[in-house]
């Protein structure tokens, strides 16, 4: 039959030098070898020397050397954090051309290992013996200058800002977080959930939803159709109504007059054609510009789901009805605020992590809310110890030492009402908070950071708060006076985590409800995993920015997610 | 300081039996053991005879026997497809209690293996010692008659549908797709990246859009503010202007009469406030109910963002800012279309995996996208292998078959020149379609079908595609025809994939971009990745949604998503 193409022919493929077992291998997908593969190795790559391949990324650094008889680039293909050194002759490439920061190469060399004594940290180079392909910039266009540049000069260059060292390594821990998050629900069972980005409930008032809607669109497109063409007037449905009246009368008077059946029937189709242009001239002439109403309310069924529909602001109540089918579930994925706040701690879309488990109580949701935080340090300071290393050196020295601690340190487990206690008791002792500290408060940042950093300094998680303070769902305690939530509180960036057991009584939660004000309707599917086969279950919820400012040390949650959107900036 | 939870007591711990090593383990967060840990066993857990477990389920069937003397439960917990049959006696619970589907039980029991002979295929049963916790069902309200339910019916019972035997298999086959997705991109060193959901960049107008807005509730707060303050007349606007004149004229006066410095600067005071209260009002009287207008358009500047935004088509635009740095990323998220579109193949919210490889032309991108597609059904034969055959059983008998197929075989690939000519050769033959068949048409649903279907009879990538059917950011091939893009075609549900080698040379893209009539201004960050250290690059999007369809054969698309969402449709 047709053609097809062969299996691409590896141009350079991998060596084995068979000496001591060391091969370089060829990255799928790409004919090149990733700088990792060659630098992350005990011997810093040095035993791969004479190995001839082909690697490609974005020059870091470059300077002639020699009169310009060849040139040292450091070569950066977002593999690794480490750059690999390039030596380029003169006789191969117009040197000028490679230097400048930012420039892409992809060249085929001889990995080498560099002559001692130059008092150089590489314990391997590339040899430079062709140069095939270059992706050339322009130095004084260039919108990342080679000086140190600031987070916040970086937030206004998203579109680049993935080429910076610091902004990199987030990407790669950022995606170890995400790896590790999945591999630990995973190992132990739990189903991953896509839970809905646009509902139409709302997570009891979490917090201001954006709308998702084609409406604006509806009513430009309605406002510039009245334009060409104008809506009737009351004259014309004065008209319109006249001839259904008259063609009316007509029917009438045959009928009366016993006149023939066609006739009847034709002056009957008169009318029908007169009822229904009037009837369209009629809809048309109510027609207005701005936003459709109904009973002086929007009028929402000209939207796109047929009622006003929002962002999720969390997606706890919808995968409930998963934990209560398939026990053990979570979901990961993107959530939304639409709140003025400029804060470095707060985005309008941000990512949470969000296990549910059925047959589990509050101190199950403790243990796994632990065990997971530990799982992901772990997993940090495994396999991204080198972006961690370039974490403590430009944003937080003891990064390191934080994850190693919560990793190896039982978190501390104290119930809200311990926690008033020791908070008044540093007030006795002269604390100073700007926030009364009394039983009933909701938690502020200050007591929270207080309470992990100088008290317990380790992380801690505190159970048991008021249920004035808490929501509708968390499942109400013996005193009646507490529900059976809890949050994890760490160093660094206070509250982690927040979960609870869910209210899983039918009467109780119908009745908390009520008592806050809240109409039932909407609520009605979720009264029904209470009605039917109702079943013990907690969660809690993660936010996935947080762990990594926790993890990384960065001050602004602007910095450690790709592409940040906050009131006034959603760029790209 | 404060009392600490001691960890867990294991109530009922893992038993181990010692003869043959069998041990049953116990489900970390939660006081049971998941009955996959009983069942999926080469010995279907007959070695754990003789174990006293607790476990927690939903009742599938149940059924009183020996006149009322115990009752048989068909529990099923979410973990696998299978049931465990759990043997309760009347004395311990009112049994008529137990029985109805639906019921949510958490019983101690000791594993049996029941008696021959009953024409049973269990191998093991649980015999309950204890019942500890049941959600009871009223079996004439539950919304889930025990009868046969159609997908369709369940459409309209999101919450409880994962509570039947189809929806639960397809959780699970989601699930394992999903990892399978997140294990392959990171064995391969590609980086998940999250891209935005709420975008101001439009993907090449691949869609209609969302808005994602806080206008409306603006607009809202506006008018009733309005009715509540009613804006300033135009009398009101006058007068205020008039006092400031006044006020000026005082100020005019005593400078010309040289007052003293205290009695001009009273009246230079007065004139200011009369100056604030005048701007006040004469910009209140300027609000209208509705839209905000400027010039004519839409005011975005009361929105959240300060611009109009939407909710993203595709992620590919910005993840390729990451490409271009890190080397191989990809992204997994949802994305939108606000289609009116009601077929069985389109949703408003779908999942979709988006790779993005550097140093990598379409050769690689096919390779890339084979290996993938390959990888998930080795991966759903390894780990879902009881919910596919459910799938065969149920949806598509053949499901399993064809997972064997793609998972071995190697993919066609033709040029789309070669595919018009097959097609023609087909027309010329007999074979009818209802789109015409000649070069340059985009490929039809029937078309792609037909391919894969009948003439290949497995998967199939059509590359090399007319570039005026095509984005502007495909790559243009020598012939400047056609453009370097792919599409993979599989039996059963037509395009599962579509990508491309990216245009990377600036004078090429700018060109068509201006030849498409785009704007340039909104690409001006995107030719930025052109301008300086341009790589050569590709990447594909898979449809998720489109392969649970192609791997378990169901036909609807609205039933491989937990909460799917269409035109009048978005519940929960």
């Amino acid at each position: 039959m047709a053609d097809e193409i062969a299996p691409p022919a590896n141009q350079l493929a991998a060596v084995s030098l068979g000496n001591d077992g060391s091969t370089v291998q060829k990255a799928q997908f790409s004919n090149r070898v990733l700088i990792r593969t060659i630098l992350d190795r005990p011997d810093g790559g040095a035993k791969l020397a004479g190995q001839k391949i082909r690697i490609g990324g974005w020059v870091k650094t470059g300077r002639e050397q020699g009169k310009g008889a060849f040139a040292f680039l450091e070569v950066n293909d977002g593999s690794c954090p480490a750059n690999l050194q390039v030596m380029v002759d003169s006789s191969l490439y117009d040197l000028s051309k490679l230097v400048a920061t930012g420039t892409c190469v992809t060249v085929d060399g001889v990995l080498k290992v560099p002559p001692e004594g130059k008092g150089t940290k590489q314990r391997i180079e590339l040899s430079v013996v062709k140069v095939i392909d270059v992706g050339i910039v322009d130095a004084t266009k260039y919108p990342l200058p080679k000086t140190k540049l600031t987070l916040e000069f970086l937030r206004d260059v998203l579109h680049l800002r993935s080429r910076t060292n610091s902004i990199s390594a987030v990407a790669r821990i950022r995606n170890a977080l995400a790896f590790a998050t999945h591999s630990f629900f995973q190992e132990h069972s739990f189903l991953y959930i896509h839970t809905p980005i646009i509902t139409t409930s709302d997570c009891e008032g979490a917090g201001e939803m954006f709308q998702a809607t084609t409406l604006i669109n509806y009513i430009e497109k309605l406002e510039q159709d009245l334009i060409d063409n104008p809506p009737p007037t009351e004259a014309d449905v004065e008209a319109a109504r006249l001839i259904v009246k008259e063609r009316g009368d007509v029917v009438a008077k045959l009928k009366a007059a016993k006149a023939s059946k066609e006739e009847i029937t034709a002056a009957v189709a008169q009318l029908k054609i007169a009822k229904e242009s009037f009837a369209h001239i009629e809809e048309r002439s109510k027609l207005k510009p701005g936003l459709p109403k109904k009973d002086g309310n929007i009028d929402y069924s000209k939207d796109f789901f047929g009622r006003q529909a929002f962002l999720t602001v969390s997606g706890q109540l919808q995968v409930e009805t998963y934990a209560c089918a398939l026990s053990s579930v979570y979901t990961f994925g993107p959530t939304f605020r639409a709140e003025n706040s400029h804060t470095s701690r707060h985005l309008a879309e941000f990512w949470m992590v969000e296990p549910e488990i059925a047959f589990a109580d509050l101190e199950d949701d403790m243990n796994c809310a632990e065990a997971y935080v530990k799982y992901m340090c772990k997993w940090l300071l495994e396999k991204c110890y080198d972006d961690m290393e370039l974490m403590a050196k430009n944003f937080d020295s003891g990064c390191i030492d934080r994850l190693k601690l919560v990793e190896s340190t039982p978190f501390g487990r104290i119930t809200y009402t311990e926690a008033i206690k020791l908070l008044e008791e540093a007030v006795a002792k002269g604390k100073e908070f700007d926030n009364n500290v009394e039983w009933g408060i909701d938690l502020a940042s200050e007591h929270e950071r207080y309470l992990t950093e100088v008290l317990f300094q380790k992380p801690l998680i505190v159970y048991n708060y008021p249920k004035g303070i808490k929501a509708f769902y968390m499942r109400l305690n013996d005193d009646e006076k507490t529900v059976a939530a809890m949050d994890v509180l760490v160093p660094k960036v206070g509250e982690l985590i927040g979960g609870s057991q869910r209210e899983e009584r039918y009467d109780v939660i119908k009745k908390r409800i009520e008592e806050m004000g809240l109409p039932i309707e909407p609520y009605e599917w979720y009264l029904d995993l209470r009605r039917y086969g109702t079943v013990k279950h907690c969660g809690f919820g993660l936010g996935f920015e947080r762990m990594i400012l926790f993890a990384t040390g960065i001050d602004n949650i602007r910095d450690v997610i790709p592409f940040p959107r906050y009131p006034g900036k959603a760029d790209l």
